[in-house]
């Protein structure tokens, strides 16, 4: 019970470190996690689409095909994980956080909701399709464990 | 041909009268559509979970129950449809939208978002999941009329 | 808005008259709902297998067979249901309630569960897959009401 | 043949030895299954919500944080399940077990269940549902190791 | 509640009334059932390809031309039904039944199976799989009766 | 039996009478068919996504605004359809047809494919994946006659 | 290209050597085959359920108990596996068999069907649904060489 | 994170060196995938229907065959692929390549198209139903590492 690998995907806010905490926190109780996550360099993830595939004059199109190039990775990773954790902060409108947690609710996947108590009101249609919700990332780690070892 | 009822669901921003514009649009072009939508009521659909099932001391339960009860509707609806319209305003942060738009889309229907220009780049990704993005309820009509009609 | 039917489906306890109750409640609001059950009788539920199909010796297979063909009737409806009530009662076991439960939970269906507080801790799983939790008929009633026209 | 390991989740009663003897009976001969099961630590189970998640005031609440959590353990096990074996007792209501197995059910996973012949009436939803009824936990072994194996 | 009018479909032996019985007697029952079916002429569900889109030197082409065409209406059908009930007689070897079986099975259709007692043996895995098995055309519609209106 | 209406897509060729021979077939023989189909007027086709969402300077985002425009058409008729006729000419290339074959073919909708003999090669793998391969529209209205009413 | 393992299921006929041939076959030109099968030892497929499950004094339910532990082993492989070969011989009536093919065409499986040319009229519809039809077991692991590897 | 494998699928033209380029640019970029794709020796394609499973006098069922038996890898292997490559090109008509696009859009894979410009509008809706459109192999290539790794 538990060897198994569970595929955890990481979305939504790429501008703290809480994927650096849960994936410390996951390594330093040596849970069985691949953990995975959208591109979370910024630029990157903003020029992806005209740096490999061409320029575009329209900010619209840059934007399009950027975005349509980390969908490759994003829907597969979604699709293959186990859970898939979602968290939110104050900055940033993060409408692509909240599309990630509807595609992955209409997917049946488990979905842990990350996020301070301030954004409760303005989160609770997603937060009504979460299994859990959490405040700290090391609560998120402690929900793993426990769903994965039964550890409390 | 085009003698079917096309079932349209409109989510999104609650603060103007897009809805009434697509709805009277799409009557004046006598479009074979069936309009829904989630309850639209602001205060109804913040406090339909205490209402009805009794009061909660938490914000954040009341918020739970709430957002559930209103999931019945929603969930069902979405799934009822045949195409999906998202709207984006400026204001609120509507991560509600673009949660409805994930769970679309992983549904596989069709979606057109509805926007303004300055929302481009905070909408990437849910724009690049729909087949027409759209800045004002007329065209959506339009987009509606040719897809059902095949008029331009 | 609100025009097209809802299939309910109403599970669980047959020994009081919360059915009753649920269609008299959505009578008098006019809801444009349709109302499906199992088979209540509870004779006629105990007694078809072996009645139309032939006699059995062993009480395991009269059960069985009487199980798999009111199964005909409870896992098409339930597959055809838009919302699915689940009632639980204090007497008897119920398995056959909670059965319908994760099957309804599986395929995706919002879920009402009604009980009364008593049953609370014994039922949290049930009521974890729920979109509500009512404790009597009128709060079904007022939830679909709410559902389905925006009432409250 | 029969060198794929099956996975093989035992859900239901938490308060005897018979996922050990399952377990064991597969171990003495070394059948290729990975034995899977919720957490059965009953106050775990319990507490697992609010230990983590924090405390409420409300029953209720604590129960559905929980039955959450923990369902994020059970529906991704169910579902990467071959066999799903569903075990009831005589104490307590249980509801979770028969919960699983109609969970199980609808995901069409092949359902073992285990339970005394007194029990019977009352579960003939759940074994109408299911390919094997058994009354020992080493019946159910020996139908692990006929289905892998096709020893008798 | 029973006001739906259910879709059964009849697979199987051809040269017996047997379907005819099912009609009428829900016929007289007054049962809301669209009773569907393959083509049952055999001549023409022999020559349906060749004499449509062009004859064929070998049989087996001739074979599979009209045997495709005659799946057009069956696996359409046979989607679109609510139960499926096969009949096997002792004449031909009907694999067609026994495939339209499997098919259904798979697609989590309600089996009714129609078929002498002398068949049982060689029909176990075609019974293991259906919700009820009858010996006549009458249980059938008994059956059918009783998973709509529940009359016994 | 064959009271209900059938939906059928006629996909591919906008340059010849085809769907025209179909209907009128249809007509001719009353079937009960609701016959659909893409937006056939070529301009139109071309022009609607710069026509309604805003005109573009680079000839590939125009097609792609209108390619997707007509995918809200397409895509939603094709899934509910019962039966997908493509037909092949030897003017242009006529990708989109065999996109429609491939689309309907995963989605598992009954094709039939039309085209003149001097086309089989290059379409061995659309045939493959069809039930019937017809060289006259007649013949198509003929297969539709047989798989509805049996007529032959 | 070819690297991966492919699951093969070798359904019917049990009472000649051809899944022997196959295997042998599929060793000497080192295809990289996971073979599996239904338990073709017949009297332990006839006795499992009574065996193991207890006694039944009727036939039928000694076969349907029987016919159901075998469907455990069955439907899982079925399910798990890439092609599916069903052979039809000229003893016995095999609806198992024919079963087997439906279920695998509703699952979208490829098919291999390996019967005597003398069987084709009556095995229409199943081959009608097949990717391919063998007369001799080394023609099908010809069909498997040249899937997986591409070599003829 | 990303040392899964991904499966790609390289569909479409077999008349140029193009799967030669992006195999060789994956391992110059040591990027985790396997690279799958259909038979692309022309003539062991078009012949292996009648090569294995017995000649055919009528070109269209040695076709027939022929693209059968290849589906059996291609549709496995399309099934099984994380994202599909589809490479369209001026000579032949390629309506397999539009098939295997239609196909992989109906099950939801991402797609990346690889032409040349002057096919834009020829392509235009299978380009519509795609993640990413290049023009030459190192782009495509440089979109897997991106996807895979975040490499830009």
């Amino acid at each position: 019970m538990g060897e198994r690998t569970w595929t955890v995907y990481l979305s939504g806010e790429i501008h703290s470190d809480w994927r650096d905490q849960i994936k410390s926190g996951c390594s330093s109780k040596n849970l069985p996690v691949d953990i995975v996550a959208p591109v979370t360099n910024h630029e990157a993830s903003d020029d992806c689409g005209v740096d490999i595939l061409g320029d575009e004059d329209s900010p619209f199109w840059k934007d399009h095909k950027g975005a349509q190039v980390n969908a490759i990775r994003t829907r597969t990773l979604i699709e293959k994980s186990d859970v898939v954790v979602v968290k939110f902060g104050d900055k940033f409108r993060q409408w692509n956080a909240a599309f990630d947690a509807g595609f992955a609710a209409a997917l049946g996947k488990p979905i842990i909701v990350l996020h301070d108590e301030d954004l409760t009101h303005a989160l609770k249609e997603v937060d009504a399709a979460a299994l859990a919700v959490a405040d700290t990332p090391d609560k998120v780690v402690r929900v793993l464990d426990y769903a994965i070892n039964g550890n409390l």
